[in-house]
């Protein structure tokens, strides 16, 4: 049993740590590694640098370093692997369920991958191999391939009795797969009623609904499904229909993490992969493509500006009050975005529904436009005292902020349609279109109404 | 079993459901409802307006209003128990347990709850009472009080007999506690082992290490925790060490979602209980109050412009490439904002990472700061043709984007002393900065060079 205090915060466990690293106390460090189970040492490697990480490497554990390898980021996973040799590879995966192996060669190349396989065991080898001929990003790539299944008619007593002697159920099956002898799921039996259901009653009586996962289905999408339908559990079929294996509960809670966390990264301009702890050069590079583009969408709006020289030539206070209106507008668009996003990821927008949404954000849109277009145009008032300054104002900030509510819906529903994530380029666009649109608005009326 | 096609894609759904709606097809919409589990009817009320939703609710078969209510948003469960009698209560609550019988009850007012309660069973009574004594934040709240206890030295046979006998463990169980007389939490048992171990072996032998939760933790903090450990299942224990519930895979998916969609929604100034169908009135004013500081800030930054008049009215280029400088700035800021916020989330800042990652950032900012601001320097030289004009846009957007990066980290650190949530009010700390400093250092290095 572990001592608590030492283990509930986090923080603190870095800290203890850093203490022994700053000795370095290699004893210390040997026991703390001991103690800790593989996921643990991989979250505590990923909360490291990689020069100390490379360090800390030498104190886990022989036989667990496979295991963590299987658990820790990809990044990190590749910069051990690389530089090992076939054997020491073969010696790593000795061990490891199909899946655990599958991860630890995704980043190793093709001739290593080749030798290590035929090292495996058969049936390793089979899985192994099954898993590697998924794409990346389909669900068959995430799921266990090792399902334990049983034929209708047999007793609840019986398929205890058939675990126990075949040494079935590892740590991560969590229903009984009810199966034709062509492997076409019938239906699951969950180990609550295998307990607690009478041993005489057969499988059938207590079989449950099912929903399954295609194998091929994109993760983005099956991470949605997954989140609508707070399943914890979901076996994964062929398009055949035949059962090729299960996502279990921690498969689930990594899929709707990584999704969530993609979509908060690619909201922000940040790629995938990285992490805190990710080199300074490959985090230079990966966040440059954003900074580009970004750079366009600043030059578009630049351009906008330029366009309206002679009334910022006059007019001063033009260019001070300018950067209100896009914020306004931005601030409004980029609400109404991540309220349509998560609406979107959870598949509730649909056919009348959009109509509907349309209409709320319209309203939305030009009551928080007038209330805060009003606002500042007096605060505009009080500080330039000129009145046609703030009827241009006023104007361009409802116009502004009416259009970036619209604008929050149409841009993540024409980017579904094409296809392209809406949380990945959506904000782009959007403060493009508001920046755009603010710096229109407010020069262009100034340039009609006051010059 | 379920007709697959059906049911896999959320918004073929919806569509059909919105055919009958049109109509509407009061049989087909009653056979509908009785087909979907208490989960899908509640995620389909809250794909629908709150109009749609009255009318729907007619729909669903009585005996699962209650475990639906206990599901869907806050909000529409308020909508629905306003205006139902203390009787009426009492019958939807009727065959609920405990963490459902709570949830119902918590948007209900005080006398209608003492009312309700009078009527529960004894023992459910006692864990909804329990459950109601905690804050709305803490992880006792949205644990399940009801869990399996044996003691130690017991049979595995005899465990699963004891199960049978008492129809113990429901859907939600997923391990059985071993507990001492007291409730002190010795170890748990998974229903894996008491099914494929040896019967006759006691429970003793295969308790597992457990990791478990205090009851009055925030729940934020909990889903760090349980995001940075993996964990499907946490034994909840009081401060006294006493087991008093435990959270299940479905209550841990629950926690960690609501708190990746808090991060993101907060990110964006959207407030925690805002969903697409929220209502109009409701929306417009939950978005004003980050309208309200946005426009603070806004102000602050045009306030800062109005300081370089001079500047500004002498020469009009400075007007048209001044969005340019703090756009940059923005992006840089806020990708290093969402790393920091993840790591932070994580657990993974602390001692010396916390130096080696401004150390990372200052780097990051300052390569990526130089080669942006020589390619703005480039396209500004382009357009403009004035030497003194590039110099100083170039300097500006390095300066800029190099605090940038840095102020992406020490915001956060900041915010998270001061126990303020990072994501909350990060962002709009963060532009206001990336503001202030583009304009400051764009003008006022304008006013120093060109003046």
């Amino acid at each position: 049993m572990r001592d608590d205090d030492k283990y509930t915060n986090t923080e603190e466990h870095l800290l203890y740590l850093q203490k022994l690293l700053d000795t370095p106390d290699t004893a210390a460090l040997q026991d703390f590694f001991t103690e800790l189970d593989t996921l643990h040492i991989a979250r505590t490697l990923e909360s490291f640098p990689a020069k100390t990480r490379d360090f800390l490497w030498e104190f886990i554990p022989e036989d667990l370093i496979g295991e963590v390898l299987a658990e820790v980021d990809e990044d990190i996973r590749a910069d051990y692997i690389e530089g090992l040799s076939a054997s020491d590879i073969e010696k790593i995966v000795k061990g490891l369920d199909a899946q655990e192996v599958a991860e630890v060669l995704d980043v190793a190349d093709e001739e290593i991958k080749t030798s290590v396989y035929a090292s495996l065991d058969q049936d390793i080898r089979a899985h192994v191999e099954n898993l590697h001929a998924y794409e990346e990003d389909v669900v068959g790539r995430y799921m266990d391939p090792e399902t334990v299944n049983v034929k209708q008619g047999v007793s609840l007593e019986a398929v205890q009795r058939y675990i126990r002697i075949h040494h079935l159920l590892d740590d991560e099956s969590q229903q009984i797969m009810i199966t034709d002898k062509d492997k076409r799921l019938l239906g699951t039996l969950t180990l609550i009623d295998l307990i607690k259901q009478p041993q005489d009653a057969v499988v059938d009586d207590y079989m449950d609904d099912f929903f399954t996962l295609n194998d091929q289905m994109k993760v983005s999408d099956a991470a949605s499904l997954l989140r609508s339908k707070e399943l914890p559990f979901v076996p994964v079929c062929d398009s055949d229909g035949l059962l090729v294996g299960q996502l279990n509960s921690a498969d689930v809670l990594e899929i709707t993490q990584e999704d969530a966390d993609m979509t908060l990264k690619h909201m922000s301009g940040v790629s995938n992969e990285e992490e805190v702890f990710t080199p300074i050069t490959r985090s230079a590079k990966s966040r440059g493509i954003w900074l580009g583009i970004n750079l366009l969408t600043a030059f578009l709006a630049a351009f906008v500006i330029g366009q309206f020289e002679a009334a910022l030539d006059q007019i001063v206070a033009l260019a001070i009050l300018m950067p209100v209106v896009a914020s306004m507008g931005g601030i409004a668009g980029s609400q109404t975005l991540t309220v349509v996003i998560r609406g979107l990821a959870l598949g509730q927008l649909a056919g009348n529904n959009i109509k509907w949404l349309y209409n709320k954000e319209m309203w939305v849109g030009m009551s928080n436009g007038l209330v805060w277009a009003l606002v500042v145009g007096l605060i505009s008032h009080i500080w330039f005292g000129d009145a046609m300054i703030t009827l241009v104002i006023t104007l361009a900030i409802f116009i502004n902020m009416s259009l970036a509510n619209l604008s929050g819906v149409l841009i993540p529903m024409v980017l579904k349609k094409l296809q392209i994530d809406p949380a990945l380029s959506g904000a782009v666009i959007l403060t493009t279109v508001t920046d755009v649109v603010g710096f229109l608005s407010f020069l262009g009326l100034a340039t009609l109404i006051i010059l």
